[in-house]
């Protein structure tokens, strides 16, 4: 099964494929990209030996000047100073408005490989394919780039949509037990603001899909960046309170792994503790039920994901980090809250006596 | 007299005042900015005592929450590294989406401060206070921004349109000499594409307007201002050949620059150089008329511009700068002509023997 779809946004456009090989991208390539253009496929230690090098090879073949530009693995990568050493190999070798870039990995790879090219000659184009389960359903599509700065992760990036974004679920075959954690909280999230019954078959299907890779994993990840392409598309710069609904959980979450330096919790735990808490709040405010409340905290905990976080964190160390999400205006943070399964409200001001408890329910 | 106009971009837009005082900027800010939001402005040692101080003072009186944030004067703070530092001072200030910037400068601080609001938290609103006459005719407007890195200048940016643009020619009062033919390179060839009738002006009284500030510079900053909003308004991102027009002169003139390492020629004398020998092409090429090659060459030459390189370039290094420019596209560089005074053509594919003839004619 495979499926092609395309994102229009104001901003923007991409044309999206989720199923088909990443052998098959170099010829792809060839509706968007000058024959003989320069390619540079930018990964990351961890991958680019197994899956750079293939690519590298097929695009060449294909009659691409294609080069493997490899980045050290991790968060780190996410800098200024990466970036700047891109930017000046690209140079270097003379890559010019029509060449183009190709981000090979995860997240911090196609963030930055993003932003490279949203910037490098004001602009030029790029591929995502992501290879881990979060880049597949989120971080690869939509636009946003960017790199971190010590004050924060992403404070510094641009919008810039990738002409192409090739989703090849096979690619997470390798792809450890931790990340797949992080791309299910993410896939939950979909369900529970958007999908009833997106979320109905997680609930049916999760101890399956947790074992790893099988094509069951297809029209998941298809259904995701589906919803992700048709939420962006309205509210492309997130401006409407729409796109916003795609942080459910993550404004508690960011603060989570912010006031821990990102080393006790992946992203998948922290905003999973993060939709217990939004889902609390929803319950309090009467937006949603008890029974819904229980589905998703039961989906999480199938998934592995926690409810709470394992040590306590000083209440006003996390409340600092709250209140300086990217989202925030004049210093309030707003929260995104559940009407029930597959129905989210955004822009929801909390009261913060209710706050507390939630954040208590939660260990917080 | 004074003059308002918006330039109207698919990819953006400003409202441009030339005219006022620079005092009324704070006043005129209230129709963008949320009262009390922070406000920082950009500037460099060169004036932000003079001219920085007392802006801020007018922001703090109208409300806002204002800061002078300096860089140091000169090309050398274009950099991913002066870049970097204004980042995390905005984010250790607690600068937000509806925080905003003002660019009080000429091109260096201009195109720094634009980057920067076009890359902290994905995009934040600028003001472009332009007090340079380069500035005020060229890098103020058309939404273009960036930084230089080692192997070239302007190689990385964003294109981000200021919501505002206020050119207050009468900061212009203690401008040095040099800045004036900088300047002046870049209004003559405003007339020499675009406007035979502003060409005409300048031809009665470049001997006067060269002097220095006088109110006659009103209404020759406004008109350069119309014509670069109209362009860019037709073609934002320079590609429909438009946009390019702008660019008459300038791809000798940057591989001149280039090659001498940016230290001998201003970008005035670079591009006056420039202009002398897309001149010289137009005429070999039958579309301009000697007649109008000689005017061309007179008004440089009345501004204190130069028809030729004072020492001799190799012409290898030079061709290798020029094969460089950032528009080439597989290589070739093509040559902006005029079909006369007030007319111009992009595009222009030059066979090597009139190349070499031209360059010949200004001693490179």
């Amino acid at each position: 099964m495979s499926a092609r779809f395309t994102l229009k946004a104001s901003n923007g456009r991409s044309d999206i494929a989720v199923g088909e090989a990443m052998t098959a991208l170099p010829d792809a390539l060839s509706k968007y990209a000058r024959p003989g253009a320069k390619v540079a496929v930018v990964s990351d230690a961890a991958i680019s030996g197994r899956q750079g090098k293939p690519l590298v090879s097929g695009l060449t073949g294909a009659g691409y000047d294609a080069t493997l530009l490899e980045v050290p693995s991790g968060e780190k990568s996410k800098d200024l100073k990466q970036a700047g050493q891109l930017y000046r190999r690209l140079a270097k070798d003379k890559f010019e408005r029509g060449s183009w870039l190709v981000a090979l990995g995860g997240g911090v790879v196609g963030d930055l490989t993003g932003f490279v090219a949203a910037t490098y000659l004001r602009g030029i184009s790029y591929v995502q394919a992501p290879t881990t389960l979060l880049a597949q359903v989120d971080s690869s599509l939509g636009g946003k780039t960017g790199v971190d700065i010590p004050e924060g992760k992403n404070l510094v990036g641009a919008f810039h949509h990738p002409a192409l974004i090739w989703i090849d679920p096979a690619a997470l075959k390798t792809l450890p037990k931790a990340h797949w954690r992080t791309g299910m909280a993410e896939v939950i999230k979909y369900g529970a603001i958007w999908d009833a019954k997106l979320f109905e078959t997680l609930e049916k299907s999760a101890d399956d899909l947790m074992k790893g890779y099988s094509p069951a994993w297809v029209p998941i990840i298809t259904r995701c960046a589906q919803i992700k392409a048709d939420v962006v598309s309205k509210d492309p710069t997130e401006t409407k309170g729409l796109r916003a609904l795609l942080n459910f959980g993550h404004s508690v979450g960011h603060a989570i792994e912010g006031a821990t330096g990102y080393e006790i919790y992946s992203h998948g735990e922290a905003i999973s503790i993060g939709m217990f808490v939004a889902g609390f709040l929803s319950q309090q405010y009467g937006l949603m039920d008890g029974i819904d409340r229980i589905r998703l905290g039961t989906l999480l905990t199938k998934a592995g994901l926690p409810a709470r976080v394992r040590r306590p964190i000083r209440r006003e160390r996390l409340m600092e980090f709250l209140a300086r999400d990217k989202k925030a205006e004049a210093g309030v943070v707003r929260f995104v809250l559940l009407k029930g399964i597959g129905k989210a409200v955004s822009g929801q001001a909390i009261d913060p006596e209710y706050l507390d408890a939630a954040l208590s329910a939660s260990g917080l």
